[in-house]
């Protein structure tokens, strides 16, 4: 039997006792065409001596990086490079980067590049804060051991070259965990960094396929914290205000971040990925990235990342095309973006007003619709993006088959963190549906 | 001769090298009916042992300090009430409570009131943690000397009473400067709040008058700010970023506060201020002050802001309806608003889309409308407003006639941090105008 949110609350009563969200201060963003070129003076205002600057290989001969190196030069900064980032960081990978933090006494962190980058600069900058704590220690339970962070950090400059992840904006750092081929990640206001810098020009030489997918990780983060359980619905309520979670469940402020990132991503993410040097409809997705990374920071998100992680951990052989990149790779957008037909379609029930909403912000003719069918015409509506962008077509088409949903399954268990946001509850016989139900889309 | 923005941007282009705006982090906030109840917690947390607690002598018998002290009582907080705010602070209300936070050591501020008793508050913080520092040393220039904070100040935790000046989230802190008869401020990030909790069952002891006035304050918080000066145009832009003002301009993230406050007020002022019980509309219009206050926070506010300082400034005998004080009085948000009229019709050929905008938000019909009469129907938009809210019929209503003009144009010069903002130039001769416009409204 299914309840929908209102009918929930009038049943059970609200499950906190005490019905109350947070804007949580996100980090400062400064947004401007060509701003990257000031960090020189912002490390000086820091009174940077030795600046760590984090970015990857591919993206160590492109024009972000040159600006900020310029900028640097320029103002007499000094700083040593790592571009060792692995794209899709894993725990290996995560710890590499922080062994090379370790070695030296870096003041100031500055991290160029997607989320990739900024996670594995949030992560070093954490551990080299903090040398005697075990790998795991900040890494999320259950697969971690969830410890508050508790020492002071490094200062932490993000420069976001995808127009994605809203890292920069967020305390979150996201690896795949190798031994258990998962996603986990590290959630801690402690690493949100100090000041992320948004230059629009930098999204220019993203590749075609990085533009599709970073926008698809931008469109999931509006829809899942807009759709998300509201934060008078969640449990348990820790009573001392101190252990509530980040991820409180939409509400009023996040609400206004999601819808506004979405009407933007309805407006230009076709035009951004279709013509690389629309520079309006490319800066336009830069900004919603940070809004819509302003709003899932607040109110989380829920199955479609959840069950992501697993699909982008999973991987056998599939290599991204676009991606410049040695090793297999989902990319997280796409891992998230390819269930998100079944996961509306299967949340729809309890909050259709808003899955309409949602639709119609996409484009879809809502005036005859049934509440009923909130899920199927945003499915259908999502399908229809999807193949506009030329998306593969589902999860077979990224290497899994059916046998494969028992693993996906076990994957998504653990994320109990993102999924339990859900705003339907769900069993893994569900989990396994949408699984199925996302193996072809069109 | 009038240039529109983009007629300036075309002519001399950007007056900025840089075209950048920045989202500053606003305190934290956190939202909820009841969520007062929890401060004894949130000061256990913060590890208080002695807390300063100000108000008003009116709100110190009313349900809101009641409930914050008996959360202080429960946790077993030690505090001391410093109830000697005066509403409409001036130079040396700010410095009693300023002596009263020296006297003692403490180590956390609780702030429960209106603007009046948090920007009190966010001044005996500051100067309690620079006991060494001359009053004018932080007030804003040309009247103070706008030295930069550089020392930690307490946390100060903000309980806004009203609906109205946004105060919890801002670095800014606003009081009469007797000895010129004009309002000034301090601005500075260093004593923005560092938790705002926003409960909005402390709004329903509001009499009618006092949610009508700040309920305007909160509507020309969010006019101004939506029709400030684009980012992109104000100048001169300092070419380090740590010189750049707090008030940047309107721009892509203010306006989404802005125009989202707007919505509010228009579908909620109204029974907020007819009803004291209609807790929907009242928890909304405490929510669109937090908006407002992130918006204006960020783009900053102009000419009815400016006008109104030597508005309440030289405030002769008027005693404001509903308001429980022992003083003349011409209310904040009543002084903003007054004036509101006469600046949008003035202001509206800079950008008349948005005038007509904020029109059709409040109610408009625009569909038949010329942009060049996009002032004069913002202007009877507002007219209409105020009247169906029986506000006073102009500055005449409050105390002025024509000859007080001179003074009141004299008193708006210093203002130049705000009224440089305004989307359109303007000499002393219009300001002359603006007033006169603005003796009678109906
Ligand atoms: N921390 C968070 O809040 C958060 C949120 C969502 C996702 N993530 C994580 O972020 C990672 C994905 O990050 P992403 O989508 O930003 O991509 P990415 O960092 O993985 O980069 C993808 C590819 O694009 C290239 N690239 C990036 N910017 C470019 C540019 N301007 N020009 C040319 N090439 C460019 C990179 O070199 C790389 O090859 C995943 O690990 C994901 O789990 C984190
Ligand atoms: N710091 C900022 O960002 C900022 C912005 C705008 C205005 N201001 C300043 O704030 C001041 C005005 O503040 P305000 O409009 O919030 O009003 P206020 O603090 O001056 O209070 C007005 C009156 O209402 C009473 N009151 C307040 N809350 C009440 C409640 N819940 N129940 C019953 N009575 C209540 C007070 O006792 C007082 O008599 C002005 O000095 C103005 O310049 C500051
Ligand atoms: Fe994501
Ligand atoms: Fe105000």
């Amino acid at each position: 039997m299914l309840f929908s949110w209102q009918q929930r609350a009038s049943i059970h009563g609200s499950d906190c006792d005490l019905s109350c969200f947070c804007q949580m201060a996100s980090s400062n963003i400064r947004y401007g065409e060509g701003v990257s070129r000031e960090i020189g003076m912002d490390l000086q205002n820091l009174g940077a001596r030795n600046v760590c600057l984090m970015t990857d290989r591919n993206l160590s001969h492109l024009p972000p990086v040159k600006a900020v190196l310029e900028s640097l030069s320029k103002n007499g900064v000094k700083y040593k490079v790592y571009d060792n980032v692995r794209v899709e960081p894993t725990d290996t990978s995560f710890k590499e980067a922080i062994s090379f933090a370790k070695k030296d006494s870096f003041d100031v962190f500055v991290a160029v590049g997607g989320g990739s980058v900024i996670d594995t600069c949030k992560a070093a900058n954490l551990y080299a804060c903090h040398p005697d704590a075990d790998f795991l220690d900040f890494v999320n339970a259950p697969i971690g051991k969830g410890k508050p962070v508790t020492g002071a950090l490094k200062p932490l400059i993000a420069v976001p070259t995808t127009a994605g992840t809203g890292s920069e904006t967020t305390g979150v750092a996201i690896f795949d965990y190798e031994p258990l081929k998962a996603k986990t990640g590290i959630a801690s206001r402690a690493i949100r960094p100090t000041l992320g810098i948004v230059d629009p020009t930098h999204t220019l030489s993203m590749p075609e396929r990085v533009t599709a997918n970073s926008g698809f990780d931008v469109l999931c983060h509006a829809l899942e914290s807009y759709t998300a359980l509201p934060y008078n619905q969640r449990s348990p309520c820790p009573p001392n205000p101190i252990n509530r979670p980040a991820y409180q469940g939409s509400n009023p402020i996040s609400d206004v971040w999601s819808r506004h990132a979405l009407n933007v991503v309805a407006k230009y993410m076709k035009r951004a990925v279709r013509d690389p040097e629309d520079l309006e409809a490319r800066s336009s997705m830069h900004l919603a990235s940070v809004f819509a990374g302003i709003g899932f920071g607040n109110a989380g998100v829920h199955l479609c990342h959840g069950m992501s992680y697993p699909i982008a951990g999973n991987v056998k052989t599939h290599s991204a095309m676009g991606y410049n990149v040695d090793h297999p790779l989902v990319p997280h957008g796409l891992s998230v973006v390819l269930t998100s037909p079944a996961v509306f379609n299967f949340t729809a029930p309890m909050c259709p007003e808003r899955h309409l909403d949602a639709a119609e912000i996409l484009g879809a003719d809502i005036r005859q619709v049934k509440r009923a069918d909130a899920g199927a015409v945003l499915a259908d509506t999502l399908r229809q993006f999807l193949f506009e962008l030329q998306v593969e077509d589902g999860l077979r088409a990224v290497g899994y088959n059916d046998d494969d949903i028992p693993a996906l399954v076990k994957g998504t268990i653990p994320q109990e963190r993102v999924t339990k946001l859900s705003p339907r509850e769900h069993t893994e016989e569900d989990l396994t549906e949408l699984f199925a139900a996302s193996m072809k889309l069109y």
